[in-house]
């Protein structure tokens, strides 16, 4: 039997059992209604943009009933939306969401960067939740055409870009611990610059291991909410040390993980005079970011002679060799390179943060110093948030990362 | 100087950053104000509650604003709320809560069970999850004024009560990373019976390694959201394999840990006749449950002859002798005590289940069968059950542990 192209086979997921195959409708990107908002907002300077706390003008929602499926997908007016205060999503904390960055390319076009790996991603992390399906294509497109509406709040500076973070959470409304078989989808936009306030000073990081961000068997590697809110109070407690994150460590051993809002890259000199590119393994308690599979990506990519980073082109006539490796590490093996003058650069890489240096690390009442580089990055870091850079804002191509939102 | 009876003196949490002193309003009860609902609903047959899915007619809502401090609560008729997609229990599930029950006692009159214990425990939670802080003396005063609105929805029949869920949520908006400096709390009330449908078959967990509830320095020990929703898949799996929940296990060793609705007990026949009654200790992976916590002591003040349990009387010509032990014990011994027939009982304990027997446990693709007992109950959970339920419904008096709703 031919299943209408808007209709899909979807395992209605019942509070907590499987309860068969059911026909309801998928999300379609065809079916959107636009509702412009009569009054649009002043855009602030971009300079007083700080992560995540300017809204655009429009909100994308589509709802997820068991009965219907998918509703026809709306964009309108941003705002509050009606939320039952026993919901899933608030008694249960069920949100995924994704963190992706659109850009205008030298072209005047708004581009995305690989948007492939977030949709991957937002489809497992909503399947580990046990929230409801969607086709991931449909939700690209619907991202698109949000863009499209708000576009004129994508920043024309270097390092700014429209922040976007869909998300899906789940609205099945009652106590019952077990999978909510409602869901929303908001995709909202936020312009904004780095991160981190000043990007030229590195960041520091205090080393946590009595109060843990994932654990094998947990969600880390997945972006869902609760990765996050457990991370606020030891967070808090840093900062008030003068640390702006906290590095998570994980085991007896001390394994370093992550920092929450982004991966951790350690640059160490070997004694071949090569240069080793650490980073934790994906062992199911770190963040598969995209920032850093393409810092990988390209550090491989580099060595293998593929492309060449910009300032690393050669050095003692010859060309910088980087090794990039997921391995893991600890904080005793940090401490010793350290000591040993090894360690030549560290940096976080993430979608808001891009690469911001490591300056110092708390760890035991006391900071271990990493080396200071003017401007804040060091040449490994420079070079691949420059490449990065180039290549989400369109002055670089590179395989199919950077992709014009207009292509819908 | 003197502060007005109605402000206090907070720390304002900023973004993830202390800042400072500063005095706003704390939250108080006095200023309740109450709106009535037009139209009341009927109240459906106490048969048809399910857990947590039937709510009644009002809801508490009060609001924190780190300049104003907490608003003046309301009463007003339950339903949605307006919550913006960008705020912090959304993106983050930023949530704490606390399960409670009330009954009407034989005089009529509504009681709530140890509220101290839930206010205590729901302080600790919003510490925990860095939201502002609350004089839990008020939340417990609109709690009572909530019931006493609604206590028509309180059921008459034994088994059955008013469940009710103060939720504590962060309402900031925003996707930077950090605490919530807004909150909302909302306190809402289902009416229920037996959280498992049938109360005389004993309930089946699978016992589940692979995925993890909680770790050592996580916040398993915290009724906080996030410890729910990772729950949710393995729970559908579990359930799928016809298990009503799942047993965690934690570490190398296959320690017991909680059945996430439940803690959990198991009865053990010792050599010298005596028998142990054992849970799991709070480490900090284990919910400090009220009904846990009731269980130890009643069983304590039995066995120090303070009470005697229902049915415990005398048994071989002497009163049976409980040991009850808060200590870690692994799925190894589970098995080992089973093979040697020492398991008398196992069984979970928790507000919204009670006590509810355990009958099997999957584990490595078999069961491990438990002692059946006519009616579902073996006798020391019966006992207790019993002993619990007669001073939650008001037909004893123990301690000061069951409280008049009317008492302001």
């Amino acid at each position: 039997m031919r299943i209408p192209p808007n209709m899909a086979l979807w395992k209605t997921v019942g509070n907590g059992t499987l309860e068969g195959i059911s026909r309801v409708a998928d999300l379609d990107a065809s079916k959107l209604t636009i509702t412009l908002s009569k009054t649009l907002k002043p855009i602030p300077h971009h300079e007083t943009m700080m992560f995540g706390n300017i809204m655009s003008d429009h909100m994308l929602v589509a709802e997820f009933d068991p009965e219907i499926g998918w509703s026809s997908p709306e964009i309108k007016p941003r705002g509050p939306l009606s939320i039952d205060p026993a919901s899933s999503c608030v008694q249960y904390g069920t949100t995924v969401f994704e963190g992706m960055k659109a850009y205008i390319g030298p072209d005047g076009e708004p581009r995305l960067f690989r948007p492939d790996m977030n949709m991957a991603r937002l489809a497992r992390s909503a399947e580990r939740m046990a929230l409801p399906p969607f086709n991931t294509d449909q939700v690209l497109a619907l991202i698109k055409q949000l863009i499209i509406v708000d576009r004129r709040w994508i920043p024309l500076f270097s390092g700014y870009s429209l922040y976007v973070r869909p998300t899906i959470t789940g609205t099945q409304i009652g106590f019952s611990v077990g999978a909510s078989d409602h869901a929303t989808l908001c995709i909202m936009l936020s312009p904004g610059g780095p991160y981190f306030r000043s990007n030229a000073k590195p960041t520091s990081v205090l080393a946590v291991s009595e109060t843990v961000r994932a654990w094998p068997g947990g969600t880390g590697g997945h972006k869902v909410a609760l990765n996050y809110s457990a991370g606020f109070l030891p967070l808090r407690a840093a900062q008030k040390q003068g640390y702006d994150q906290v590095l998570w460590l994980l085991g007896d051993d001390m394994k370093v993980t992550e920092a929450g809002a982004m991966n951790v890259f350690v640059v160490v000199a070997r004694d071949d005079g090569d240069i080793d590119l650490l980073t934790p393994p994906l062992d199911g308690t770190i963040l598969p970011g995209v920032t850093r599979d393409s810092v990988l990506a390209l550090a491989k990519a580099h060595t293998a002679g593929e492309t060449t980073l910009p300032g690393l082109e050669i050095q003692n006539s010859q060309r910088v060799r980087l090794h990039a490796q997921e391995r893991s590490f600890t904080m005793a093996e940090m401490v010793q390179w350290s000591t040993e003058g090894k360690i030549l650069e560290a940096f976080g890489a993430g979608t808001a943060v891009v690469i911001a240096s490591i300056g110092k690390i708390g760890w035991k009442g006391e900071d271990l110093d990493l080396p200071v580089h003017e401007g804040g990055l060091g040449p490994i870091a420079k070079a691949l948030r420059t490449r990065i850079l180039d290549i989400q804002e369109g002055r670089e191509i590179w395989k199919n990362w950077s992709i014009l939102v207009t292509d819908l």
